[in-house]
């Protein structure tokens, strides 16, 4: 049986020659490593149906550099078959983790009615003690171990039927510092209602994916997982916590980015650059501009104001990875003088409010 | 947590919504409804890495009529965390199979050293009795219980590094009606000896997957799953086994079919269609004929002699799903007055031996 | 020369091998073919940028039945290079389009300031005639000559900047027979007030490219060309002409088809194929519904009332190509005994008025 | 009219909007910018189908810096309604080219019977002057202008049916300057004979598309327009000419470079970079090696010789765009205390010579 072993691991081994990794085409910011993230997926071990390693695989392949296994503490579908403890998906994930450079975090989901409905703890150290009759002595155990909680998918339909409801519970729970994080995004959800909580409570956005199928199976004909975007010091579990806890996230769905301008302004600013600096504007004389967008998300500009001295298009689409060709025209005197032109845009894709778009300039040189 | 289950049950249940089926185009043939088929393939119960039912709904989405879980007897590295039975697997894969109109084959994969090497038997009915110390012991056990027999990749480096051979132990398996068919594709793999073997001792060909991690990360880059094509009287396991010990298959991997030619002329007869009957071709006048192929497969043509008082294109591409338009010109006096020209081509891609292809006739109606 | 000559002609033939029809998946209805026209496109010979056979070219490989070439009248800006007469562009487009079975309707476009506007007069004999200063003359010369009269994008910002008027000039062409149809699209513009004047006026509408650039110029990132369907008799000009008379029309562009629910609603018919009749509904029970859509469009599902007996899904998308499963539950004692079961949904991109969409009904045998 | 001419105009410069560039992605290599060319194409006034400004335009959005329009001079089948000089087609390519950023070089074809066959000349000054009876006269000419000579499509089949020959004449012309380069590459065809003709005689290597129809037409399924790289100075039609006559390019085509290694070598070592130094292999312990490849080609490795304390695998492809693993084992003692490991290969689709790969080392710290 040992030769069919080696045999195995040779197989294994050889397959791995091909698997490809599609990297994130989202910019690093000044100061920060931009980690793409999943917070939230489920194995074998709870009500999922890869094993625990294949959640490490499918990461690499997507780009992500950190991910959470957080299968349900009180919700073992599989318990028949499976038997072995809350920390045993993680402990088999992590070597393979470790091969392929992902950073593992310790997590576990705890799983109950509303309030407080369902929580993700990240950052756990023994998963087995939060295994508790009454919830509020999970959640407790797990602060004791210092871990980083998030409310998952606070608008599920099937938790909150009518309208979605923050509990007084949940305020108790903020307020002992038992809730840091909310979902705004889960699966192929968005609750513009939660954005806003975060934004005036303070509470660190994420998207996560709850995938509970192969990633492959639940993202479709072009569709892509929902992450979290961690603005972090540098790639560690270290920074990645700290982040966290300051709130230094932003979350990516369906080709929009949502957080704070400060994280989205530098993203914007460092995924395009104009080709064809300077251009020659002059009065009654069109020129052609060329913006190349080296991101993956494609950006839709609107126009928010009158150029001043140039006509421009009010709408724009700078295609991702393309380089987008538009036309300006002089429309007064002197302005081939003018040697720094600005077109004032909001980006209807990126989002800083949930009924709020970021907005930017590009400046083009004239001379 | 009756209400946590219902909630869960609710989600998978409206997930279900949006699962997409891709019909595989290979056309019925006269007689046969032609069921694709996948019949190696494992799940965390031996050395998979997603759970059974994970099996049946790739093949429903993949455009699969009949697939087997082949669960080694004798290797089984998830055996700390999964301790259930050889059958397992297969029960908890039936109900969605019968939901999803998928036929379940019952079966196992005996999983030896060389020889024999590994053996899938197919329509078994108490794994739990393979699991013997002496392999021809198992082997006479699958056959009791009336099992087909595959030798599953034959050629196997890991296995048949140097040359691929054939034991007197197959031999002896042969004689003894535990020898009923072979793998000529295994996963990206394959063996054109094993091609000959078949053709030679009248062995039923198969291509099969035996994929160990999620479909879709096993074929990637717009690669596919090899199928067997089984020639049966109507979709139902008695009909499918009967098929398969009646040698009525054949096998389909990489843009090519392979098996005899009395299923695979009809397969090309039926999917392609001359769009602009009559062509009117002339002496010394070319017309155009437009050709359209229903089939996913791309028909490679190469002329085999020249047209009889016509000439047309030596090399002919039949792209999958298109029509294509190619000429034909008069070369001789009074072709005008022939109704019925033909085309003598071989179909590169169509292959009846493992160093022969298919030779078909166009015809084209010249009123 | 002649000898390079027949050189260059063998590179155009052996060139034409490779040429790639994609049929339109828009399936005939009782009693008509469908025919998939643009009636409106132009070349070098006007102010567009290629040779007139590429029309024809473009209009094979894109799955087209029927085109018209309708140069301008009035505005040819490479007039400095190209001086030949107002129906060379047809005679020159008119081999090839024999060759490829291409219906090639005689035609030009009246070019004037509003109003009248553009208008395209198809089936026209003598486009040379149609030169004259006044527009009226012009267009009583065309319907001398029996053309079909198209008001040709009534809503263009660049003549209609404001608002979309119907012009009293209108209504005198109208009552004088030279008013038969509207373009309710043109190239990537869609008119909903001009789909209700031909409600309310009885006019054939038309959705047209108005192509000036290489087709594939225009139509990027996996944009299609607007296209009219044309039921008629039969393939010919003759059943062209007659049925664009009677309005027997309907527009398909951006994944809409538009147009009155006589020929809609067949059209979805056609395209869906529940596969597995029955299902088996119970009380309480669940069972998945397998529908196939054989046409290129998404058809995209909103249900209009609750079942009678069961649940079905309120969304559901028909992929086109692809087979969809989604599921029913019984919740009456009794269902299982009702034969037939009916789903009553919307179809959202199938309109019957600019704000009305397509009704249908489909049926479930359920013994 | 005059209105009606600004509306038009209006038209085309709003369309410019969402004109989009796809880049080449070819690194530049250490001093020099890598221009990507196409000096071959037709347009309709000489036996092309498209008007000159669409060979600009299609040329933007492939990606390329510099083309040339090369009509025929002797060969004009649009001659009866096209009827301006042989300068003509160039001045129109002209201002738009300029307004794009392309590099438009002024040319011909000088199109005659083998020998000489079909000569391009470029950075003609006027290519009126070309039309003689003569051959030699016209050849003369064009090298009195300064021009760059190439001889086109030497293989063709219509002109060599049965061989590739290199005529005495063709020597005549090379000895006498004027012969500088070939194409090794002409529209799908490629000339290995050719391509050591360049070797042995120094000449200047090209691929070029030699198109006529809209290049979308001709090049489809994925395929992509064959180019001439040329390592320039900077992006100047002076830097360009200097670069020819020094012989400084490669050809692409096929996702296949071809060149001399003093270019090919530093476009791979660009192209790629290791993600994960250091890798730390030790003695029977494997690790991955994660390979990104940011250029647009695959890249084909096989091994040439067995790692010098290690085992790394035999076939790699590292796929354009993509992050690419594979693992290396340690097999000798000591192997962890080596900190630069070395991997050799040869690239099976960068080609040096028409019978030899380019062979580069790719070196993976271990610290």
């Amino acid at each position: 049986m040992k030769k069919l072993i080696s045999i195995i691991l040779f197989v294994v081994l050889s397959l791995g020659t091909w698997a490809q990794r599609t990297e994130i085409k989202i910019p690093d910011i000044p100061n920060f490593v931009t980690l793409k993230c999943d917070f939230h997926m489920h194995s074998v071990f709870s009500d999922g149906s890869v094993w625990p390693t294949v959640r490490v695989e499918e990461a690499w392949r997507d780009g992500l550099d950190a991910i959470a296994l957080t299968e349900h503490i009180e919700y073992r579908p599989h318990s028949q078959d499976i038997t072995s403890d809350h920390n045993r998906s993680y402990e088999i994930a992590l070597p393979v983790a470790k091969q392929k450079g992902i950073l593992l975090v310790k997590a576990a989901e705890i799983t109950r009615a509303m309030p407080p409905g369902h929580l993700n703890v990240l950052f756990t150290k023994n998963n087995n003690l939060l295994e508790r009759e009454n919830v509020l002595d999970a959640l407790k155990e797990a602060k004791e171990q210092g871990a980083f909680f998030i409310w998952n998918h606070p608008g599920w339909k099937a938790q909150q039927p009518d309208t979605i409801k923050w509990y007084d519970m949940h305020t108790q729970l903020y307020d002992n510092g038992m809730m840091h994080g909310v979902e705004i995004f889960n699966e192929k959800e968005y609750y513009p209602e939660v954005f806003q909580w975060a934004l005036d409570k303070q509470l660190t956005i994420f998207a996560n994916s709850d995938v509970h199928s192969p990633i492959d199976m639940t993202y479709i004909n072009g569709e892509k997982r929902p992450i979290t975007l961690v603005f972090a010091k540098n790639k560690s579990l270290k920074s990645l916590k700290q982040a966290m806890f300051k709130h230094q996230t932003a979350t990516y769905f369906n080709g929009k980015i949502m957080g704070d301008s400060k994280w989205l302004k530098p993203i914007f600013k460092r995924s395009i650059k104009v080709m064809n600096h300077p251009v020659g504007v002059r009065n009654n004389i069109s020129t052609e501009v060329h913006i190349h967008n080296s991101s993956e998300l494609d950006y839709h500009l609107e126009s928010t104001k009158p150029g001043i001295g140039i006509d421009y298009p009010n709408k724009l689409v700078l295609k991702a990875g393309k380089t987008t060709s538009f036309t300006i025209s002089g429309n007064s005197v002197g302005i081939g003088n003018v040697p720094n032109l600005t077109l004032f845009y909001t980006v209807k894709n990126l989002w800083i409010k949930p009924d709020e778009n970021l907005s930017v300039e590009i400046k083009v040189r004239n001379l």
